[in-house]
């Protein structure tokens, strides 16, 4: 079934489900940090910090279990003999629960001037200082291994949208060869690794790209290469179609996405980990997700608007602070608005995620859908 | 003694020297907020926020135990209206502890080539819009009783640094007539009102401003006009010869100052409070002070530095994040920086007033006091 001679799999690594109400599932992922419920929200912490967020925050009030560290940044900056040194990423960062690291293909390849692919690997100028690199898949598995992440994801290539279909086999052909080196790379014990799966939204692709990763012994299985500019609905067909090529036995990951209806609507698709920078970037210029849809506290109307951000969200921005002085803060350029912002964002995620378990497992997952929409309709600003 | 007319003072206002050490000395002072030990350092929130600080982190992890707002900024942005549609500056900023307001005068004579001055008050153009507004002292209270300070500052002149003796006089002169519209104008029995010596650094025209100021109802005095550009040795000696003419019974407070050295020595010389944007914006740069001196956490020294900013510290940063991990959030320019540099700045400066009111009240502020000039000659970066 398999062509990886090396024996090396991830010990401390589990998934169960633990219910299912529909496409949607419930359920419970064991990594060497710690357990984290599925369906989840992972914030992004590109450098080594979830912007404007103390680590402690993030754990008690946003409540994140798990967050996600980008390889290519991290590598660029601090550097990995900086990670070393405090002997991993979490240690460094003061995050002492689980950690996902993409393989910093996506970023490589968005350097579109700057790389070169090659059967080798993908030869790029990093953005900073314009210096040669070279990934190759053993090398991002070094990397992460170094940082040390509970979920390590293989090199992989995001086709630029439109690619067409020789070119999307030619690429996804040559995916598989370097995810299979991934495999073959690894040497801890306690890091696990995910394979991605590309194939844009054709469902042939997806299903020929899943037929040869899915055999292999990766802990979890992520769909790439969506979010990427094609139409919202474009982007739940291909998950609808795609989530039951999937092993069931392992967690089903969609990377890049999403809004707050992303979440739900690819829940009831069978998705069970997601990550996304729309909570804490948008944060920063004051767009706020709540429970009845976008707030975008700059706008003038909320100038003496004495209402919190949610009335249903028990954040302690929402507990303390008045959109009329978020907006105060927003405008005045003061940190402490993005900072505010971020930690409402992420928690409504969270809280999102965490609600939609609760109704699969109670098997009431269609109703909490359609509640969702309906508050969402009445309009944040209103 | 006193030819102010208005008899409203403020009833919850106390103040009792507790302890006396040479000059320098342990008060308590209380507010309609709440109760403050002194001497004591309070934070700069100029537009209603402590830059990069949740209130809840000021209370319960600097231990902050009173801050400053500035009456020109808050009155520009967000707007009285806004502040009154809170009910308060406190309820706006959700901070429930004491707050004292500047009266706007310092921002408005710094405004050089946008604002004139009358006998009825400064005509100035604000920096943001440039609309014309006039700050008479009746309005400065007014604004300030809006706001709810526990205490509100007298509408004064600082001076240009350098004017002469016969401008300085002029100047004192219609500054005491401002202060007494202050105490004309005051409305608020809960609001305290400090009066403003100048002076420069001439102990004759301190005296002379001070003979006028101390029997007047304030319930607090200030030294204002120092730390504009003078030596240090120069402020330290005016402080050293101010104090014995500021009343005893009321706290002495030296408005814009300063680094760690200049607290220490200004408490030796018997002040109770003072204020500054030093830890807060130095912070954000990246320098931050240490019981060892200071510490430019971004410098080359600091890449691989796994030592907390200083070991003495209990704060949040110091207990959970690195030099290294510190500069790294610096030079990659990301608001955690910040936020765990002004954390610890501020938390090092309550720490180090609190330790020389303990020394104060046992009797030992001057081994203190040579103690704490021992350990920052060992310089923080060593
Ligand atoms: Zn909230
Ligand atoms: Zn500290």
């Amino acid at each position: 079934m398999t062509s990886i001679a090396n024996s090396v799999r991830c010990e401390t690594f589990s998934f169960r489900e633990v219910a299912r109400d529909g496409a949607a599932r419930a359920g419970e992922l064991q990594l060497t940090h710690g357990t984290v419920q599925t369906p989840i929200f992972m914030p992004v912490g590109t450098v080594g910090t979830v912007k404007a967020m103390r680590p402690d925050e993030l754990a008690s009030q946003v409540e994140a279990q798990i967050i996600l560290g980008n390889t290519y940044h991290l590598y660029l900056r601090p550097g990995l003999d900086v990670v070393r040194a405090h002997g991993g990423l979490h240690k460094m960062m003061g995050w002492d629960r689980p950690i996902l690291t993409d393989s910093g293909g996506y970023q490589v390849f968005s350097l579109k001037d700057l790389r070169k692919i090659r059967e080798e690997g993908v030869e790029f100028q990093d953005h900073i200082s314009g210096s040669y690199h070279l990934f190759t898949p053993e090398k991002v598995i070094e990397i992460q291994e170094t940082l040390g992440s509970d979920i390590m994801m293989a090199f992989d290539e995001c086709p630029p949208a439109g690619a067409d279909e020789h070119y999307m086999r030619e690429s996804m052909a040559r995916t598989t060869r370097w995810e299979k080196r991934c495999l073959e790379a690894r040497t801890r014990t306690d890091c696990a690794l995910f394979g991605i799966g590309q194939g844009g939204t054709s469902e042939k692709l997806r299903r020929e790209h899943l037929e040869e990763l899915g055999p292999l012994p990766f802990e979890g299985m992520a769909i790439g290469g969506l979010s990427v500019g094609e139409e919202t609905q474009a982007m739940y067909d291909t998950v609808e179609f795609t989530t039951p090529m999937m092993p069931d036995e392992k967690p089903k990951y969609l990377m890049g996405v999403g809004k707050p209806e992303d979440l739900v609507e690819c829940i009831a698709r069978g998705i069970d980990m997601f990550d996304c920078v729309i909570p804490t970037r948008n944060a920063r210029n004051g767009q706020c997700f709540t429970s009845r849809g976008v707030v975008v506290v700059r706008n003038a109307v909320h100038k003496e608007d004495l209402r919190p951000l949610d009335p249903d969200c028990d954040c302690y921005t929402c507990r303390n602070f008045t959109r009329a002085y978020l907006r105060h803060l927003l405008k005045s350029g003061e940190m402490l608005g993005p900072q505010l912002c971020t930690l409402h964002n992420l928690r409504y995620f969270l809280t999102l995620v965490g609600q939609a378990r609760e109704a699969i497992v109670e098997g009431r997952f269609e109703a909490f859908r359609k509640r969702f929409h309906e508050l969402q309709a009445e309009g944040g600003s209103r």
